[in-house]
């Protein structure tokens, strides 16, 4: 079931995916139904970057690397890195070289449910990092795993060519086909948002501009 | 049990709370025993805020933040929201929309037991908080809880007009009663602090400030 | 077993010392043969920091502090001081005081499993603290420990005089018999990494580079 | 805020204890309107006990077990322990000893946010225990704590003298001013289920015994 | 996305299945190349059962059971109940009542990554539970999920129809498709086995066996 | 650093090894001053067990069980094998094959520090298990780990050839050459304590047993 490398994904045009990108993980996840987004124990290694770009997947043995190398090959200009070890590990299967060979081929970030390393090199190269865990342990490249197939990550299920979205907030995947919808949607709750923001911040209050009052004190809400 | 608003709260002298925010976490934590903690679970979204303020507390069902609607109205400046789910959750109940509508009341900070997001957004706002997740998961509106009833927030008893003072080290409630008393005792320890910290930098050792050597003889300490 | 402070322990020379510092934990912890690493739940409590230096360890038991008062009379300059409870404990041992004192007789920083406080003023002296939670809870001082034996600190073995190295890839300990052997492997590593990063920068790919095609292909690695 | 021990708290009637202990912990967890439960990670040494009775509450230094001695001399007959430390703990508090002492007196059973020791003799005595560990780390006696007071254990408020309800389903609170009243209604939903059981279990669905169908058509559930 | 129930699902041969119960979730997983394993958080709440049936999927919004009355009447005789919440939750998704309405209907158990309740009634009634926590916490009925969708539960993978099988090894999932030729190879796995526990049994090494002594010279295995 | 079998490691005398298990972890535990306790994740898989053996130690690879095979080999009657990966792990490194094997060696139990499989034989085999995870997820047989080296597992330093006891009370490590004096001082502390346990069990206070009460005032406790 491993040892498979898909060379050819489709992909999702890059306007959509910078549209996506725009509203970043929460207002993507709103905009498709509330579904999509990895465990919050996926953060980045630090604070501010927000990227979006077509997954290539990878299905890795724990605590070996191997695959990394075969699927930097497959990375296009703008792609996302999606590593899923096969059980779970925190090793470090990523680092400062790995970051410079993916960077290269215009990848702009990696997410994996493992440990990466080099934390200060890949800062300063600016290239975002969402881990579960920070931990310099050593892999190794002795099994096969396999690129560009389905993976389950942080228990998101994605396929090769999904969308993946990062910031600050943590992952979200919007699958292929739907992705231009969903950027559609996503666009359409910015706008909307705006203007709510602004009425916030003049001091109407939501239960006010949301009428939640009729509804709170049918369901019996009492003030005392 | 749930479906109650308290609206009048008392609430501690401002330079009550001012005091108790210039001291911090720790410091005011000792200066009532060392109670009044919250779990080290609780951590900021971004570093180096520091609030004290009055507790709104919000007894929320799990997955649905319809009651931080609710509590906002009950907000004056220089309070602090505290939500406390009644099971488990780690769903984002609040994001940038609800903070500026927190802010425009002058709320100073949030503390909750569970998830945010827009963590970019409430970073550049200024709007610190204290969550045990940082998770894009949206929540519901669909059942009563209560505003500014008794809670536990992550290992803590809070009532309603309690001081919540946050910052770095975590987040402790001071009991209102004992608001002013602890401000005093957490001021007289800074004050006395200032001084050891002299001698300590100064090179003078612990073992002999503080007198230990004797004692720890006494209880058999060998050096070999 | 406790109760004990030993005073003379061999260090190691200051140019090793500098050059493990040099090279950071992932590459020491490869040049050691992928050893010596704590638990990824060490984590700083600012970024950008990396230190090395001899390992003053202290064995205190739960929620007390004695004994860090004890270690600190044995710093020499350039110590790190190692604290490890004897059982699981998340409280404060170690604030802003402490680190007056540590840092007046040149301390390094501190690692620690278990939780520290005071985490600003730690900040804006530089003093650097790999822990695995910040938390405020207060310490006693009932107990004796022992300071300078043989510890196990978040999963690792460390003898007093061991060599520590600590950045934002973690914590690994070097064994000091060992440690001008393998400051020598660090660096010849360093060395060799930076050919490699430019020609992978340059877009070389691993798969070249590393030449792992033929064995790629012959485990059965599939392209389709 | 330590070293205080209230002496006579006041109980309830021991009919209405039996009646929550025939209840168990789910049903009375509802029929108080979903509050009270301490957190899951509260775990039965041995399967299939259940007890009922009032609390004689500890406030209990981490790793420090003193105060088990004093409160157990506060004991009566049907009481249960309840530990609570006041930082994160789980060490081994208790073991076969104290058991034995708190059966002598009547006890029923213990329930500790820490560890206990022992579990093959306290399983043969039949003494209960709900604990978030087991661990046989030794505990000291060198600091007060409080017996009787106010605690929070694994995220439940608790006060002396309100009602533990404790089974395979974990533990749950019963405020004391409220027992009587909650155990009626308990016993008034296990009245109520057994009708519904006869006929779930005679092969008639929820959907129609509980007339959901055209709540979830109406709501848009559709069926394909 | 959510508020659809399939009504008409595929299931696998009942004489697979059957072989799969008998072969248990390691060979299951060792038969089809060491995938579909859901995480080692799934336990058992007894021990001893072993079951295989086909998924009947819920994918459920955190702490909210409606859609568990929706299954049920898409049950058939042999089926197991798959929950997996859309955040995660350690509600009590599922007791005894629904217990006697699924085994009415012929479900041999249930595997879900929350909570469940009632656990000493389902021992009694033989209704084994794969779950992440046994919690009291009851769940609201207010929100639509879906019945028979792709869902991942617990870091796997699930299409309805699959065939899961459990054991006090965990869970794990066998696609539909390859259910029958994973069955055959894991039956020839276990006759495989048993001359392999003969040999073991009477003292032959697996050294020996699985004739490894030259492979781990060759590496560099030294004998000192 | 790996790849060393150590053939010929001392053990403690049989009647040594006798004592201690005779008088079981927690006993152990407090007679060599409560030191030696791997942490309270290891569980055993079947209640009621308690074994005391020499550890023939394995220092394996992340998810690679192949020093199992070679460290079967090097097992004498009464043996207990620790397993110490290098990295976090739960992969099921042992299962019945290698649990019949190392049986028909002597061998008393396992220790390991990540997952095991085929519970339910290893439970019928009477071949009882201490383990962080109960985890089908098979391993792979491709690099080289130690024998009988010095590891750390769950916490606790081991060598080859100390004592492991283990029980329900989890797993004690007692080092070899201070095993004897450890077994006498443990099983004094059994005798002494049959006398306090009548004692407590005929009603007399812990408090008058052990004179607690003129401390407890002294420090200052009050009874209200």
């Amino acid at each position: 079931m491993s040892g498979i490398v898909v060379q050819n994904i489709e992909r999702v045009d890059a306007d959509v995916i910078a549209a996506l990108e725009r509203c970043g993980v929460s207002t993507v996840h709103e905009a498709q139904g509330r579904t999509g987004l990895l465990a919050s124990s996926m953060r980045p290694i630090y604070a501010g970057a927000r990227v979006a770009g077509s997954a290539v997947t990878i299905s890795a043995p724990p605590g070996d690397n191997w695959m990394v190398h075969v699927a930097i090959e497959q990375l296009k200009a703008g792609d996302i890195l999606v590593i899923a070890p096969t059980s779970p590990c925190e090793d470090g299967y990523f680092g400062d070289l790995l970051a410079t060979s993916a960077q290269a081929r215009g990848c702009k970030g990696l997410v994996i449910n493992a440990g990466i390393r080099d934390v200060r090199d890949l800062t300063e190269m600016s290239f975002p990092v969402w881990s579960k865990a920070v931990f310099a342990q050593g892999t190794i490249k002795a099994s096969l795993g396999s690129v560009n197939v389905s993976v389950v990550c942080a228990g998101a299920a994605i396929e090769a060519g999904d969308v993946i979205v990062a910031d600050d907030d943590g992952v979200v995947v919007v699958p292929r086909a739907k992705a231009a919808e969903v950027a559609q949607a996503a666009e359409a709750r910015e706008a909307n948002e705006a203007d709510k923001r602004a009425r916030l911040a003049a001091g109407e209050l939501g239960l006010d501009m949301y009428k939640m009052r009729e509804k709170l004190a049918e369901m019996g809400l009492k003030y005392v």
